[in-house]
Formats: structure tokens, sequence, C-alpha cells
């Protein structure tokens, strides 16, 4: 676990967290910052029992991080990767890295570089080959500065 | 399973058949078939089958259809599904289409499309709400003949 700490726009002392996210975290704001990103929709406290307990049954496989404001003990940005396992580059893993967000409340610290470069070093230690994700074009530059560089498009498909 | 049937280009008949990846299918040219994508390196019997093993404990989460060439047994076109377990849209679900390959012998006989759909039906069929695949923009015009729409852009970073 490593510990990142930054001074808040009023210039207010703050520090932050990053580990892995924990089943109580759906009432320290999780799922409200998830619906910063899109559709979330209620999800039940039985539903993200269950939905943690299948994610969290892959193990290494399926990761997802949060960073955490340790005076109040929101959830200040979140990301996940899921390591893809290949029979090409010598049976080769992938980290597919998705749901990247900070909430509005603590943007500007660089929290979201630290979920970036959190979730990648998790890929390198497990020895993926590489690590991709999809993004809009805004967001191009933000994951330059992370380290990634353009590679293709990302087509979709909704049901 | 569903059957497909075509003519090849010198009017001789082929059948062709989609189906799951057996572990027997090393010998019948589907890692021949992989390098025709990417870098495969050499992967000995033991490591495909540990492999194999990894990716089927993963059940209907981790999918790989073949087609299979049915007079010669060769494995002719391919491509996987990696389904991601998510909290938002509703604790929703997301197929990940990767390594689409047909068999350069094979082109012009829309196997690539036959795997799309099939990969596509099960991601239906697993409560998916989306499916997405990353693809160089050479090959945009072939994934919307699939169904599929131009959602972003895809960032990658090598280790």
């Amino acid at each position: 676990m490593a510990d990142a700490s930054s001074s808040d726009i009023t210039g207010e002392k703050q520090t932050f967290k990053i580990r892995k996210l924990e089943i109580t975290d759906k009432r320290n704001g999780y799922m409200e910052l998830l619906s910063q990103l899109t559709v979330t929709v209620s999800v039940t406290d039985d539903e993200f029992d269950k939905r943690f307990k299948e994610i969290t049954s892959y193990g290494d496989d399926h990761l997802i991080c949060v960073i955490e404001e340790e005076s109040s003990g929101k959830i200040a940005a979140t990301g996940s990767v899921m390591i893809e396992k290949k029979f090409l580059r010598n049976c080769g893993k992938v980290g597919h890295v998705e749901d990247v967000v900070v909430d509005t409340e603590f943007r500007g610290k660089r929290l979201g570089k630290r979920v970036v470069e959190f979730l990648t070093d998790h890929c390198r230690a497990m020895g993926c080959y590489k690590v991709i994700l999809d993004c809009g074009v805004e967001k191009k530059e933000f994951y330059e500065k992370c380290g990634l560089v353009y590679k293709g498009i990302q087509m979709s498909k909704y049901f």
C-alpha cells in the first residue's frame, strides 16, 4: 500500500491513502463516485456484496483500487483492472484498465494519475506484457501523462 | 453450436463448424493461426494445457471460439471474449472481445463476421449490457458490418 498526501484548494491539509476496494466502501461513497462516470442505477447492499464477492473471487486477476481521504473516510477516486490470460505472446497476460474516476470535489490533486500508476504497477507485478484502456479522445492527454500512448480505436455495441 | 457452410474459391465444397476451443486444438493449427495476428513465440504442449485450464476455469466468463474446416479439421478462424463484472450500470457486465483472426487461406468467406456474432451472442446471453473491442482504424468498416460503432480511442503501455 502506498500513501499519497496533498493539500486541498483551501490550504487545509488532506491525506490520501490508496488501497484495494473493501466491502464496506459502499457506505463511503463508492457508488456515488461511480455515478460521476456513468449510469449506476440503485444497487442494494445485497447486490453490492454479491458482486464484491464475485470480483474478489478472481484474486489478483481483478483488482479495484480506491483512494480514501483519511479524515472523512470518503472515497475520492477509483479505478479497476482485469487481467486477461492469452495464448499469444508466449501465453502472455494483458491488464484491462476500466472505470477510472476522481470525485469532482478532489480533482486537480493528481489522484487520477495515482490510480493509473497503482493499476499499472499491479499489472507489471503480475507479469503482464502490456496494459490497455479505452477512453474518449478528450482524455488522451491525461493518459499520455500517465505513460500510455495512442494505439487504435474502440468499437462497441450496446444491447 | 451453430453450423456455417461456404464454398471455397475453387468451387470445392467446404463446411465449417463454429465451436468452443478444445484442448486438442493446439495440433489443429490454433497457435499458427494466432501467429497471423501477432507474436506468439513458441508455446510448449504443457504451457498450452496449463493456460487452457486457467482460461476454462472461468467457465462462461472467458470464451474462446474457433471455426473448424470440417474436412481437414484445421482451425480457420478464432476470437475470444472475456466478461467483466462491474458495479456500475446496476452491477452490469461487459464483454471484451479480443484476438479475432481468420486464416489467410480462408478469408473472404465471412468467417470473421461469424466469430464476432458468436461472441456477441454469448455476451447477450450472459446478460452483458454491451460488448466492446479495440482495433486498428483499418478494421473499423469490418466491425461496423458486425453491428458495432466507433466509441473512442484505445491507449496502451507496453512493459
